[in-house]
């Protein structure tokens, strides 16, 4: 039995060995071809991969059953054509949790300690003074620190999770918002009939929703409307899932106080979008994630569940 | 018995109380004078006083015997001219802990996710897809991320003491440098003698030193060279600390990877100062602190200390 891995990370053969009728064989996810001996290859794995790739992959491995993709939403393998009814699908869900919840935190600070406005000073030469010096702490009606901050994430999974104690460490309270309420980690994650009061008492909104139909601008102008003033969104999920000419709208009509976005309805940016020039927008371009962590131990748990008949871990 | 407190901050008289011969009375430190039927105060609280409220505070308040400033290093007290046979000083050294290590955290997360180098793109309407999408993972020889990243404190004091948890829980090795060495809070803290080879297995270097002689250019041109071509420094100390003409040719040659400066030899940076636009570097207004935290607390417990004729905490 073959397995194919991809060159576009650093992934350690040595790590997936005690399978006696499994072979391993690198592949180059940018050809757009596949090596002619490997096209019996039952097992995919992918990253990164590019269309012709993955349109190669559908047409030419015959004997495929299984693609173990490393992202979190493969939205590039499902859309690829691959015949559901004999591939099996699943996702790297969990091995992007620590990278995003870094970044994701990363730009709550970025919001709060205003250093998006400071590198607007720098550039011009200016002295940023408003924003240094002696002054107020914890004001009712602003975002400045996440001490007594309430952080409100929707969508809360494995990042969520992840997430979670480091805004907890610097003294925020977390909520969580998601289809089915509970407590999680700790934490009590309400359902979406909750929503208008809980945004309403909400100073960072983090958004850590899969890019679905279900999710397809979740975050629209009437629910942006529940958020403070002062509210910051920030969104490391997927770009659908927030109405942008709303967004626009909110930032522009200072209705929150900013969004730091991650992710877009359309990646790159076009040029001329007027995202890039609006009021208190922090745009990072989908780098919260794109560094796999442990992507070896997921493909061996899966190749065990794989041979052993068991249903796989994240499939879709 | 009076203690004047500022009101450049919220302070709550109420929690204040309990001390029969203690009156308290609120003041404006920017006023060049002090009301005249409070020149006998024995207290007096500073936080942000100007230059004219110290001097007129030195030359009017005779019955002067304790100041307590609410800033981790009150330079502007201690070189306002107050007679020290008279009066005790004690500084705000704790209020600041929690500010400035979430400010620091945040320098490190811009330096490592490259916020700073994203926001030059946005401002040109660019997208900055070099850093974002399918990235290399943990490489050596970079700072892209806390996580495996080796940060050193230098100057392990309080400050040190809170942003450490912070960054072992992104999964960061922590050393201190300071100048007596031991275990802190579970940190293995080293001398000065090892300086230089602490330095040269440096992913990103947090200062926080305070400002007097002994600090003056800690960070001069041969310790820069000892830092990895990669390796950050973030300085939410004192600026008198580094050596800014020789950071600034760190930073041209690429010796060091970037700076992250809260704090400058001179503030406000000038206009025209070349740090403005040196390579990776970040500039923050002396943001960090700034807003003190517990107050109340600190001037509770040395009003005890005081009338208990103790030591005062915190006392210069």
């Amino acid at each position: 039995m073959k397995l194919l891995y991809p060159t576009s990370l650093v992934l350690d053969p040595a790590k997936i060995t005690g399978f006696p009728t499994l072979t391993l064989h690198p592949y180059d996810v940018k050809s757009p071809t596949l090596p002619s001996e490997h096209h019996d290859a039952e097992i995919l794995v992918t990253w990164a991969n590019s269309k012709d790739n993955l349109t190669y992959a559908v047409k030419n491995l015959k004997d495929l059953k299984w693609i173990q993709s490393l992202a979190a939403g493969p939205n590039d393998v499902l859309s690829a054509g691959f015949d559901a009814s004999k591939v099996k699908i699943t996702t790297g869900s969990g091995l992007h949790d620590k990278t995003v919840a870094e970044h994701a935190l990363g730009l709550l600070l970025n919001a709060a300690r205003r250093f998006y406005e400071m590198r607007d000073y720098q550039l011009q030469g200016k002295w940023p003074g408003h924003l240094g010096g002696p002054q107020p702490d914890r004001e009712k009606g602003t975002f400045r620190t996440l001490r007594d901050a309430r952080v409100t994430i929707w969508g809360f999974g494995n990042i969520a999770k992840s997430l979670t104690p480091h805004l907890v460490a610097l003294g925020a309270t977390v909520k969580g918002l998601a289809r089915s309420k509970g407590v999680r980690d700790g934490i009590e994650v309400f359902g979406e009939d909750s929503l208008e009061d809980i945004l309403k008492e909400t100073d960072a909104l983090v958004m850590i929703l899969p890019g679905d139909a279900s999710t397809k601008h979740a975050l629209n102008r009437e629910r942006l409307g529940y958020l403070p003033n002062h509210a910051w969104v920030v969104n490391v999920g997927r770009g659908t899932s927030i109405d942008e000419d709303a967004l626009f709208e909110a930032l522009e009509g200072e209705q929150i106080g900013g969004a730091a976005l991650d992710v877009f309805e359309t990646e790159p940016l076009p040029e001329g979008n007027k995202l890039y020039g609006a009021k208190n927008l922090i745009l990072s371009p989908h780098a919260a994630g794109g560094r796999p962590q442990g992507a070896e131990e997921l493909i061996v748990e899966n190749l065990r569940k794989f041979l052993g008949g068991q249903e796989l871990k994240n499939i879709i």
